[in-house]
């Protein structure tokens, strides 16, 4: 249950709020949600509790949502969330590509991509400076230095940057050269992390864990609002399943399914699902037609050449021709 | 490999062809492709079995298909299948949607859909008159008089039939009756069925089993066309996985893969994916976009008093709107 | 619900039984089971149909049984099913390991296997004559020639033989020759096949389904149990998920949630599932450990030179001294 | 590769190594192993880099490993790593079972059950200080309060004990007042969590994913090991599937294919995997009967009061008699 607290109640008169709930056992959480405080209940309130609350003079309102994660819950904000960044912007009216290279690998690379996924009407540059990688030996990426060519490419560009972190300390490192902080697959449960998103004021894009069901996921997104940041984009990437034709099985329902339960925008990341460069253009349009608000494409000038996951990067002139064609779907259904 | 025999060989000819296969230990089946007839061997042949063979006078040629189901594979026929009956055809230039109710019900019922379901754009009227159910002791359908009204709407409508059989016997039931013979996903590896759906001389609706790979769908495709049959339909109905969302987990890049693989038509059968119809037009909507040649949707015109699956069927005005939607579609993607 | 009928009821009772429920709408079926009739009904009966019911000189008793598999249920049979053939005998007093080649290759062949098996603890003989085979232009087996083979070799060896059936007639023809008929575990939902199984007089080893849920293995066993055939062996060989070191997983929980549920005897292959010949032991172990009433292994006297799935089988020596250990756990369990 | 390095090499003979690896574009990470200074290489060294590093003073040898995970391979240690902690050790010769409540709730509660589970025969206490819960509301755990508890307990009954950490922070905090840190299967890819494993001086108790391939999982353990700590306990503990009569699928074949392939000790968590206590006896016969070198198992003194998870708990009594059938299955296995 979410118990709206009045826009001008003074801070002490939570404190009794607090108690009520206490007596009754309840455990909850106060933050700021929609420009105003509100606390989160765990579990559901009494007829008893909501009296005596709703007579306090804090406040304003108790909403009753069934879902386990009611500040995501579409029932909490029918109208839907747009993330919106200088240009781009994501949300039921505003569709945003966000295209680059998996990694970033030199300044000359990420602004040639960045020039030319512009052109071909991407609002948003992605590119990984802090590489989760398998093995220990591996390219780690080039950490602060890539985070410093990201920063000038999008001075250069006026494009905005995604990229992700791994940790608390990438996290607040991510926060002051880009615009949007990444949450990997890998660390889609790390709540701790999680919990660092809460507390950041910049955007969320949080990727689904490859294993995850829909609930964990919006769960996951639960707790970075639940720590203030009401900023998340949600990012389905492939499921892992025993297919093999592809990396990850893109599920075609995800997206619907999620706009049918949460407010947030979400977008689709067909790159990392396809593990293959043949089908990106083919989900790419599923996701599209499905009701996707964004994508997240990996394009490369060279992949051939590419120091990670050349093997799934667009060239520049097939991420143009893919954008195009999106652009005909999304009229197609009506948005 | 397949051995392409001269239209004109004599058939003693083709003894030879045997016998050396034989000597070479090599396993091999005859059959007719494309007009003619060819003998598909199971491993690839030495330099000098194909030399000898091509001495012969009944062999024009040898082809060498790397996939293990070279009459499926593209590589056989780059120009791609359309299945074509009377107005209803499913190919690279031919999409067609096919509807109608999970279970014939009665005549009217089935009559009040197909006509329906024709004003709306549908081409084919589905209908289960043969039911496969979990429990022995659930509805298993009206059998040969469900077979019966088919043929009867058909004929007043127009419309081409599609309905499922389970058994040999049944196929050469359904044969007489309808128009195309479905083969569902529990019996997707039924040999014994596929190879009956070999010997038919109807088209035949094939759906990936449930959890088999593209290569085993693509598989047990070969079995028909090795038996003689090449008008093959596959079908993408969703795979089982963790997912709890929707009954099975609609892959999107299941219909790409199997359109860059092989010349068979693809449809989409979204209807049993969800398993919810508020997710059907979206999972349709996926399918077309990434290519889907049809699609084969559950329409009832009163879901709710449905003998089966109404959960998951469309009304006849969902049905209109969204094959509207799916036309846009289809231009947008260039088809 | 099953409802009992008496022993010397006469036949001409039974009509009014079925009246009753016709006119409650309760779908039913009659059948045999434990040596009386029984009737099944699809849905629980209300209070007044069972009232009326229990009113009519047919009718013993009315058992309500919650699980949608009456009479494959626990609850039904409390002292659980044990199946006997000669020597061999599966169920909660007894534990029979099942041995042999993948597949029939030559008397010779599987005369040694048996002898060998046999030796070694096995009670009953493997090897298939019909092969499901993904490939259409793979060997099929040996056919009627196989089961000659077996038969003869049963007779020589006093094993009992168990090998698979692919379709209706190939029931019939197994039911002659051999003792025991496998459905294969892509014939698991393949409801034409299990309704001649439960004609069938002579015991069924049913594989699962390699994506079936428990409960659609148990609806599939039920299908044969209704049919009138309660002579019914579960077998568990492996589900297919994400791992690639196995062919299939095997879920170390599925025989105790089976025998928590079910009476009917509860084996395990752990060939199929491992397809690797040093992981057999240690699923056998785990199998048994957990509470398997009997394995089904392959053993081939010289798996390298096997026609099939020799890469997963087991010399005579491995399998030896194998059985030697899985008595021994047997007693540590206190089986 | 792994260049093993003198043990008296000075330091700065080590230069030239990375040097002679920097020419040859190998990417290389120095750490200790086994003892001794070691250089473990991302890819395959060419015939000349390696003769001319056999040339240098400091190199003593190189080793060819194929396995990706070199450090965790059993090529490398084919004697096999023991852990041990006072009396508890987990290793080849070594079986131990840690057993206690999901989460440390007080001090009685932890003194009772681990009085109880050491009578049984435990030799480690687990019991959860900082929890991960999929919800933010829900409750997280004593924390700090919990670790003392721990501790307490500890110092009174002589066991080792086992407690999550979820951040680098809590891995220190952890390491102050607990034998053993935990990892659990929502950090399986957390590398930087890892990371910090790698620079601790305890020993790790690192849970599969539940969706990581057996190589993810060792490569997990791999960036423990690269990091410095060889100490690292493999725990496997359910993979999530399509099933849903357990909360994960048990895999059967884990614990032996792990063992075939890296020398570090195999536990199994069979209370996390079922999810219900019935099931939880069963899968620990099957995993010690598959070769587990140990058990992790939850217990409670009143399962059904706990504050998480009691649905999967045993009681004491129900622990005790396991732990002895346990034991007569490790002589029957010959461990």
């Amino acid at each position: 249950m979410i118990i709206n607290i009045h826009l001008d109640a003074p801070p002490e008169t939570l404190g009794q709020v607090a108690d009520s709930l206490a007596q009754a056992n309840i455990r909850a959480r106060q933050t700021q949600f929609g420009g105003r405080t509100v606390i989160v209940t765990e579990s559901n309130l009494d007829e008893k509790t909501c009296t005596t609350l709703l007579k306090m003079q804090a406040v304003e309102s108790i909403v009753e949502i069934l879902d386990p994660y009611p500040l995501c819950s579409l029932q909490t904000r029918p109208q839907r969330t747009t993330i919106r960044i200088r240009d781009f912007a994501v949300g039921p009216n505003d569709f945003s590509i966000i295209a680059g290279p998996c990694t970033v690998e030199s300044e000359k690379q990420v602004l040639t991509t960045a020039e030319q996924v512009k052109a071909a009407g991407a609002k948003a540059l992605r590119g990984g400076a802090f590489k989760p990688r398998t093995s220990p030996y591996a390219f780690q990426g080039l950490k602060l230095e890539g985070l410093k060519i990201l920063q000038k490419v999008s001075r250069e560009t006026g494009l905005v940057t995604v990229t992700e972190a791994m940790s608390s300390e990438e996290v607040k490192m991510v926060s002051e050269y880009a615009d949007v902080v990444q949450i990997g697959t890998r660390n889609a449960q790390n709540y701790r992390l999680l919990e660092t998103c809460g507390e950041a004021r910049v955007p969320i894009l949080l990727k689904r864990g490859f294993s995850n069901s829909l609930d964990e996921f919006l769960m996951a997104a639960e707790y970075i609002l639940a720590g203030g940041n009401e900023q998340v984009i949600l990012c389905e990437r492939g499921i892992r399943t025993f297919e093999t034709y592809v990396r990850y099985t893109l599920p075609a329902g995800a997206v619907p399914a999620l706009k049918l339960t949460s407010h947030l925008p979400v977008i689709v990341d067909p790159s990392h699902a396809a593990g293959r460069a043949d089908l990106v253009a083919s989900l790419s349009y599923a996701s599209v037609a499905s009701g996707a608000d964004g994508l997240l494409v990996e394009v490369h000038p060279d992949p051939k050449h590419a120091l990670c996951d050349g093997r799934q990067s667009l060239t520049p002139d097939e991420f143009s021709k893919m954008v195009r064609i999106c652009e005909g779907i999304r009229k197609a259904v009506g948005c």
